[in-house]
């Protein structure tokens, strides 16, 4: 387990990132950035603040002190941040005051013209729509993550540390996921002795997947109590929150009772394909080429063998302090990728009714192609 | 507990309040609404289907029916709402469709004019900024929540029950806490009896809160690994869900060993003050009144007897299918108060590094004043 201590990079690391950002809303020709809290608060600041229904907001102009503002009550909390140990100012406000306006003065303390305004992802319309009411009619908006993409989408040497030892965790985890499964056990059982070897390896649990037989085809399915018997495929997808807020996510394809149990040549077919098409989507993550082109790759090893409309979602996700992030690997995303760029290669094949399988690695590309952050053996186990 | 088989409304319940919401839009000069996920999907469908960065969003025109635009892969949590057997068209889209757009185009199924559009609270940035994009320049935005506030913040009978059974579900609780707070327990212990017993009285557990000693200062203190002692003061404040989805949530303040071991003259003196202003704000709870004059009855009470600067957060806030949502019993809120508005009245009273105390229950308003939804003894205990 990591330690619980180290929760946060120095102080520097968040310093420079705050600049960066600065620089960012500067080059893009806005005024600053409202960043709302979540995977983009924590980037900037460490900090992992919740917020109900009161505005939280971390306000960066392009020239001068970014100021956190917060309910009062809340300001204990910034303790576990490295917000008491940056230039950031500390608003802290109470009913009656109008934090909106709050927000927008710490926008513009140069008193410069309006031009337009970064909003972070996770602003929620009741504070959006106050915002754009206090605001000048006609300026520009944009989402913070397209401005600053460089900045949260390509991950720097710490942060890709944090991700491929959080690779590593979760595969410890899957190493032992073979002896779980035991016929006559339960999917919760299972789901059960996961929940503990996670937590043994990370900090929190963030989801837990074990489809079994039919329940493997539902790309959601979480756990149930069906009753595990040999010769069933099962689809386990888990991951956890790691180190200073990283994510692990991976997924293997089981068969109870190991892999010579399964019998139908079918399904023998199906795996391979999918297996094919999991390499192929790896072998094209590269830099210069766009997150369509992985998605593609996948989609087409799988169309090549028949199983085109069995492959319901999208080949994978961007993956750091959040679960989910740019880039999405997907038809349609023309991002181009670019070393840094962490996500997941997760094609999947479901028959209704039948069964499932998936196979599912974080990787992040590197100069000249990309590295493998999970490394358990993909063949049916 | 409740059976969980009992999950929604009966389906004309949610019909009645798509009709009330297009009415209501109608006559606010809005096209219609756009609704995210969370409570007031919750509300108008039944559907507790949460969403990551993909657009799942209930599109009501004021003239026609409602979609909802959700990821075709999510479909099949649909089941678990009312929606099947409601006249709403289902529109699930894959990678490579503009979500956004299906939105717009379902908004206005007519080709009418672009007036203005009600906006659910929780959609983010991420999703609102691209509808403006979409949208024509310079029409209105309103949050949904401000035009259906009567549909929203005032609950119907039905609404009632649910907040009456589920108070006295966690007053059930509440019954117990003495026979927990024994000299050596830890917080954690007590708390994770507290789990137990919320979860044998609710579908899921909220939030529990046991500060002890100088923990109770801190509002936002969940429980932590400190050793009770006889004499010690203890806030507990407790919530759960209940039945088709609204909230329990109730605080007493305890003494280790009862109340006699609690020799300190001035935690008396402070006790009383708190326990009359509860009583004061909720006298002042009746209809036709302000929210902020009920905050005011409890703050001047505690004002009165020295201890103003101590009660440092808002008197209250209302409640349903979420945990936070009007009316917010606070300074500057010019609510008026009507019967069926459901929300708390916790004043309480934080001596930093020392200890804190706070009453709270749930109150409705009625006709000529309110009905309070907990009834466990107020006196210290």
């Amino acid at each position: 387990m990591s330690d619980p201590s180290i929760n946060i990079f120095p102080t520097e690391v968040y310093a420079e990132r705050l600049e960066r950002a600065q620089a960012g809303a500067a080059s893009a020709g806005l005024n600053g950035l409202i960043i709302g809290t979540g995977a983009e608060l924590a980037y900037l600041t460490g900090s992992w603040l919740t917020t109900h229904e009161r505005l939280t907001a971390l306000v960066i102009p392009v020239l001068g002190t970014p100021t956190i503002i917060l309910p009062a009550v809340d300001r204990g909390d910034l303790a576990l941040s490295a917000i008491p140990d940056l230039d950031i100012t500390v608003r802290g406000w109470v009913d009656g005051e109008n934090a909106h306006q709050l927000a927008i003065d710490a926008l513009d303390p140069l008193g410069m013209e309006m031009m337009g305004v970064g909003i972070g992802s996770s602003i929620t319309a009741d504070h959006l729509l106050p915002f754009q009411e206090l605001l000048p009619v006609g300026i520009r908006y944009e989402l913070a993550v397209q401005v600053l993409k460089e900045l949260f989408v390509s991950k720097d040497d710490a942060e890709i540390t944090q991700l491929r030892d959080a690779g590593a965790a979760i595969d410890r985890v899957h190493a032992k996921v073979p002896s779980l499964l035991v016929d006559g056990r339960t999917e919760r059982d299972v789901a059960t002795d996961l929940e503990e070897l996670i937590l043994a390896e990370h900090t929190a649990v963030d989801f837990i997947i074990v489809g079994s037989g039919p329940n493997g085809a539902n790309p959601h399915h979480s756990f149930s109590d069906r009753v595990l018997a040999t010769g069933d495929v099962v689809v386990v997808d888990i991951g956890g929150t790691f180190g200073v807020g990283y994510h692990s996510d991976c997924t293997r394809t089981y068969v109870v009772g190991g892999p010579d149990t399964q019998r139908d040549p079918e399904f023998t077919k199906l795996y391979d394909a999918l297996h094919a098409a999991q390499l192929a989507a790896v072998a094209q993550a590269r830099p210069g080429v766009t997150a369509s082109s992985v998605d593609q790759a996948a989609r087409m090893a799988i169309e090549a063998v028949g199983y085109g409309e069995h492959f319901i979602h999208r080949t994978g996700h961007g993956i750091g302090l959040s679960t989910h992030e740019e880039p999405f690997i997907m038809a349609g995303n023309d991002l181009i990728l670019e070393p840094g760029m962490a996500f997941s290669i997760e094609p999947g094949i479901y028959i209704e009714g039948v069964h499932g399988a998936r196979i599912e690695d974080i990787v992040v590309i590197t100069a000249d192609g990309c590295e493998t952050l999970n490394n358990q053996p993909k063949d049916l186990q």
